[in-house]
């Protein structure tokens, strides 16, 4: 059967001394060929768009173009921390801000990346007369148009006024946030899908939701994860604290080339939200005893970061002998139950395909009722062995392998093959949404 | 009881004349009043955030800032499009793209809105020599910065190709995305959050398929309406047709100030996948009998402009005598319940608080877990009454309230009130759940 390969101790190895970028120095050539092998895996098995320079802003967790797969993981992986924040207490509230204001830049200015409208740049390029009053014009132009913004604290700094209505002036809440939002990198505009949790408490009781916060992200992180150890936190330095923060935790995945951040969170104080409501104290007052103004702690994911730390920690690669007692490397893509992009594929064996593909439509129709999405192997015609199937599909992530055949219209029965176990199990087909939500949701619960 | 207001008859009466911008020439003082009204409801009650310049977006069907209902509501929105788009046939992929790309523009030229770095741009400002020179710089930093794009279909387009090996190069197959897009109003960048599918298909089959997807289109806007005929279809004139396409469809909501469309159609053809792909025919082959390169049937929506069409199509006045023979306004907000923002609210009558608490935070959990979005009104313990509180969760959209008293500890038995017909019923707790599953998936099915 299937033997551990040594990917895991050659990035345990790898960890003690690279902390370089990919490929550069201190990183081993193990490394390396393990890195490729992922973001060439990725783009085969449509997580991540092809492309160069697409692919290089995957790796270094920035937004990227995602193929299908790449999409709904992504999107698991959001939904999955928007609950996660907003059920663990009860009061969270969603908003939703505008990428572009002109508020972003005038009231904090750190934001250098501005939307300028062409024409209008080239008309006043047009008209000036000397250079002096060019400049000026041009000045004049940046100054009235709109920054994108950096992250979401600003948004619900803004929202904290006619949310804490909403809650009877009571602490404490939160608002949280996803959307893409936008950094300079290398004097270019980069995205990033950021996730954002704001949270209003006394300030006697911030640093206790501070360690609340920090404990529970952390927890989270690793629920989620094949190897829970390449996800770890520790606390912000004094020296590179977030303007008036009073502490800051970040949530790290170890990549080869070093750890990056994943989440940060900041106790932040109450300055920002007075700063931005210009010191109206009574206007920021909550209910409770002292008529206290809140203080601010701050939780920001990087949700393309997480994806891809997600898919560098489910990646295994095993050896095992073939029928001719030759090596052969089989990929499989061990992504958490819940996170998985495809679920289950349904697959049809030799047969009356006509009758078979009747099946395959009602189970999958079955199956997306309850939430369980299906890739519908059955639609592609061109023949491959059951094995080539297994790899594509193990290398896709897909939970289970579902084969439909002739004896399936005789008995009712399937045959279910296991990503994780590649056992093969029969059950019937009336049992098999239930097999599938039991399954999942006993992953979900661990 | 209730007597259903003129609204209804008002709103028709001006669609005969107004044609114009919300209290423009040709509209109405009620059609004013009645924008008017909506509109500080969708702030009051946290659809919308407040602030004029925000409201005046929402209300042209821009993107804008949203307080947790609208949030949710708009969410519900996008998860209903993506189900019914994707769920209408088998092969359709969701797929996620970049906001700014330096292709965009590049390609096709219809975008001027760029993202330009202040600081780059000021520090070409202070360097360049003569008035020309810095004319040529400026223009040099101009052709390298991203623009931002303007729809999904330069993404579709793209993608297209490693799609077409997804899907072992079989016609018909569709690719989805939604997020935010942005387009020059007045020379200002303006948001909106957009809804896409690019359907490639045979030649020969394009036609039909953009009946389907008309009808199907309509279809679903009317599915979630309380008035449905103020949903409608009609082809683009000839001479509006957009670029190559052959055919264009609008589906469109009567706003008191005039008709707007909600979502586009495009029979497109092929020449925009082949200049794309700059002509490579081989690439662009399905393997079904003639090798053709398929035809493309575009599909946008404006999720913003949708949000406030259900909004405005769903905001009922009701008139009714109080108990002093006073005539009173009642506001309701007839949201679908699938679409509803919040399905239950949870209150609490007088008597032991501990343990009414503790039974609501029960069942908040309970409903929650079968993605039942609450509300949970029994943590406010600012005083109100029941007439106070029903009115407020009608302007909500609130479809149920359930009351939980002392009786509830001694017999399990709960009050639960419907939105739509007021009527309270007594439920028991062990029921309540399915209650309201039943009563919203029955609504969906409809």
């Amino acid at each position: 059967m299937f033997t551990r390969s040594v990917r895991k101790h050659s990035r345990l190895v790898s960890l003690q001394h690279a902390r370089g970028r990919c490929g550069g120095p201190g990183s081993t050539h193990e490394d390396v060929d393990g890195v490729r092998t992922l973001l060439q895996l990725c783009v085969d098995r449509h997580y991540v768009s092809p492309g160069q320079a697409n692919v290089e802003r995957f790796q270094r967790g920035l937004g990227c173009c995602y193929g299908p797969l790449g999409v709904e993981l992504r999107r698991n992986l959001l939904e999955r921390w928007w609950d996660s924040v907003s059920r663990s207490s009860a009061q969270v509230f969603g908003i939703s801000s505008v990428c572009s204001s002109s508020l972003h830049g005038g009231a904090h200015g750190h934001t250098t990346q501005k939307i300028v409208d062409v024409d209008r740049l080239k008309e006043t390029l047009k008209q000036a007369g000397s250079k002096e009053q060019l400049i000026q014009e041009v000045h004049m132009l940046l100054q009235g148009s709109a920054s994108l913004r950096t992250n979401f604290l600003q948004a619900a700094l803004e929202q904290y006024v006619p949310s804490l209505e909403l809650v009877n002036r009571k602490l404490p809440f939160g608002l949280a946030e996803s959307g893409v939002c936008f950094q300079s990198s290398d004097g270019c505009a980069a995205e990033v899908t950021q996730a954002s949790l704001v949270w209003f408490c006394s300030p006697k009781t911030s640093s206790h939701w501070m360690d609340h916060w920090a404990r529970q992200r952390l927890k989270w992180w690793k629920k989620f994860a094949s190897s829970p150890s390449d996800f770890d936190s520790s606390d912000v330095p004094a020296e590179e604290l977030d303007g008036t923060a009073s502490r800051g935790v970040k949530v790290v995945y170890s990549f080869p080339w070093g750890q990056e951040p994943l989440e940060t969170l900041w106790n932040r104080g109450d300055a920002e939200l007075l700063q931005m409501h210009k010191g109206v104290r009574n206007k920021l007052q909550s209910r409770d005893g002292r008529k206290s103004v809140p203080h601010v702690v701050s939780v920001t994911a990087n949700m393309d970061r997480g994806v891809m730390a997600y898919l560098h920690n489910s990646l295994q690669q095993l050896k095992r002998e073939n029928s001719k007692q030759k090596l052969q490397q089989r990929k499989v893509l061990k992504v958490h139950p819940v996170l998985a992009p495809v679920k289950v594929a349904l697959d049809i064996g030799r047969g009356a395909t006509v009758e078979l593909r009747q099946i395959c439509e009602g189970l999958q129709l079955e199956l997306q009722e309850a939430e369980i999405s299906v890739w519908p192997g059955y639609l592609d015609t061109v023949p491959t062995s059951m094995e080539q199937l297994n790899n594509k599909y193990d290398e896709m992530g897909v939970l289970f392998t579902v084969l439909i055949s002739e004896n399936t219209l005789e008995s009712g029965l399937l045959q279910v093959r296991s990503r994780d176990t590649t056992i093969k199990e029969t059950v019937h087909i009336s049992e098999i949404r239930h097999f599938l939500s039991r399954y999942i949701s006993a992953a979900d619960s661990m």
